[in-house]
């Protein structure tokens, strides 16, 4: 029987807090037990948390009664769900519940998706490094189905980052979360992030942006989620051409970029605009040279070489447009435990998107592409693909949809 | 002869920095000579001016000596130049002088296309004032050509916005430009902005974006003006959204909003998406009624009743997606006199890109929406478009290519 290898390269995991608090420096643990408190209470007061305790009760009945949470620090229940949903391998980020039940800890100190903002730095680090200490433990208890990304605060101390980086991959972690926004730094085309570039060439650990982190200029309005939801995909791509039009992937050939669950569609427009321009025409003559300057290709052929998109629960256009964004560089993703991930109904979700794409094109998307990236074991792997794996029939087969 | 009636959508208008100073409250005069001075020595410093000698020369001699900058303050000038170009009327935007080469001044303290940074609020109104006293005696010169926008810091004091939308509207101008950035100020779907709505859809002024405003987070590293001109396109984009999901239109049925400047290429799938939030669907389950509290119609409704996007210069992208953007909701423009502008070859490009399109589609986007839109008075221009107007052989006729 054939099976595919499914690697998911959007999913989160995180401890509940007490265990946090167990792997954080013992000199932040007051400032912890403060921060989780305000925290509590924060997502108590909530919006979302308020209105949606009906669709809380739907959630968790659909998934069996928790809501997938369990599996969030769990390793044995983890790969019981992965087993169930077909997936052999996973990529795993920080704050695994968004739902604001308050039950799961965030990151310490906002060091998760939301890292960069509103923390002084030596405690962005601390809630790091806790975060990094325990997943690296949870990466070891199943380490052939586990990509551990490790947080890294770059935008103050960039020689704690390095350090941290270094750490990360010591400590058996496949790659790093950067601040997706800036906030206050220096944007990522500075110079000064060198080092952090460079690190990370060295030990091939991927670098990662993941949305969430909203901007800093919303306020009181009406429809501040429905605009922020809006715009999500844009502030986590930002990352992208700042990275690429500065020249960091001709001076790193071999660093790897993903933008993490955020979509494709937006990307062929962005690289053929970036193309037109670096290229040259009309609308940029009065620019001169300004697009060459860093770059010696142009700029789509840097994202070809060294970016990916994690595009998890990839929608219709995300796989419409594959060619437009390359098959090599598309990876797909449940975003397990998160409730707009496609958890307890994943392999519903890929026969869905994947039903009428060949056979070779969904083998790069569903989990080659990430295998090759994060250099997996492949011997390791491909027995628990063969066993768990969807099948090709079941994948692309008539008669077995809905 | 069967000719279009041609209306430039984004073109821009202003006078020499003297004239600008006469046009100036009496009390800003000495400050308006000393950031004056200030702002020739940055242009000459800036990097793009330094470095695009080569291509301001070659750019005078192609348009015929100055590059269309006597037009940007020359009444008749103007409009030899519009009857060359086969335009019968236009829609006048500040800063007419991009280049950099210091002879024309941008509209006094920041208050043009990058208003809303930098200046303090009552400097920022004086130099908004005196552009548009400039601005209405130049329309005034050639009323039924000549649409006037009125510069119209919002950022601070609400009343005094709306008593000068109201001096526009009396001074004749035809609708108003908003800073396309809030920077620190709040958001535009604060409801502080109510009043500036209800004005303008009382006195029947469309309110206007255009692009220009950068974002105030970039540095000193490598490829800034490339990460700039990817992003242009979104930051003058970005207050559709917030106005569109705020309920802004939803309040005020007769508002009109244009993104100007800014092509077209990206709206339907920001259109799509919103639409799919509104809809309601997996994705977005757990915001439960975020996205339809404020809104009765679907976003692509409000669009197609109150948004235009004045895709000047369109690319070929932005025509191909006309039906999606919307035939009644696209406006075309030259951008005169800016360099990336068709001037003065506009009637070749106009051939260029609607040479296929059908001929009804045409009339809407090159002219007959512009005309609804901004309630011009056809009496006046039909002459004027049957003098000049390209005709309907000359753009879409076998062998008149090239």
């Amino acid at each position: 029987m054939d099976r595919y290898l499914v690697i998911s390269a959007d999913c989160h995991a995180g401890p509940p807090a007490e265990l946090y608090r167990d792997h954080l420096d013992e000199r932040f643990r007051d400032e912890f037990d403060r921060h989780q408190r305000s925290l509590v209470e924060l997502r108590q007061a909530q919006r979302v948390a308020r209105d949606n305790e009906e669709f809380r009760k739907g959630w968790e009945a659909e998934t069996g009664g928790d809501g997938g949470l369990t599996a969030a620090y769990d390793s044995d229940v983890r790969n019981g769900v992965l087993d169930q949903e077909g997936v052999a391998a996973e990529v795993l980020f920080p704050d695994a519940d968004v739902l604001g039940t308050g039950r799961i800890a965030a990151s310490p100190f906002g060091s998760g998706l939301g890292g960069g903002a509103g923390h002084a730095p030596e405690k962005a680090l601390a809630g790091a490094q806790a975060h990094n200490r325990w997943l690296a433990d949870f990466v070891a208890q199943s380490s052939e189905r586990r990509i551990g990304i490790a947080l890294v605060p770059i935008l103050h101390d960039i020689d704690a980052a390095v350090e941290e980086i270094h750490a990360a991959h010591e400590m058996g972690l496949g790659g790093i979360m950067i601040p997706t926004r800036w906030f206050d730094a220096p944007a990522y085309h500075d110079l000064r992030y060198e080092p952090v570039w460079q690190a990370c060439e060295e030990l091939g650990m991927p670098i990662h942006t993941h949305s969430g982190a909203g901007p800093a200029d919303y306020g009181d309005g009406p429809g501040v989620m429905a605009i922020y939801t809006t715009e999500a995909y844009w502030w986590a791509a930002r990352p992208l051409w700042v990275l690429l039009w500065s020249g960091v992937f001709e001076r790193h050939p071999g660093l790897k970029y993903v933008c993490a669950e955020n979509g494709a569609w937006w990307a062929p427009d962005i690289l053929h605009k970036s193309d037109e321009k670096w290229t040259g025409g009309h609308n940029t003559a009065k620019f001169g040279n300004l697009f060459r300057e860093h770059l010696k290709m142009k700029p789509s052929d840097y994202f070809h070489r060294n970016c990916y998109l994690a595009a998890s629960t990839p929608g219709v256009e995300d796989i419409a447009r594959r060619y437009d964004v390359g098959i090599g560089n598309l990876l797909w993703g449940n975003d397990l435990p998160h409730p707009e991930g496609t958890f307890p109904h994943t392999r519903k979700w890929i026969r869905e998107r994947f039903h009428d794409v060949p056979v070779d094109e969904t083998r790069r998307i569903l989990g080659e592409n990430a295998a090759d990236l994060y250099r997996l074991d492949r011997d390791a792997l491909t027995p628990i693909a063969d066993r768990i794996g969807p099948t090709v029939e079941e994948v692309h087969g008539a008669g077995v949809g809905g």
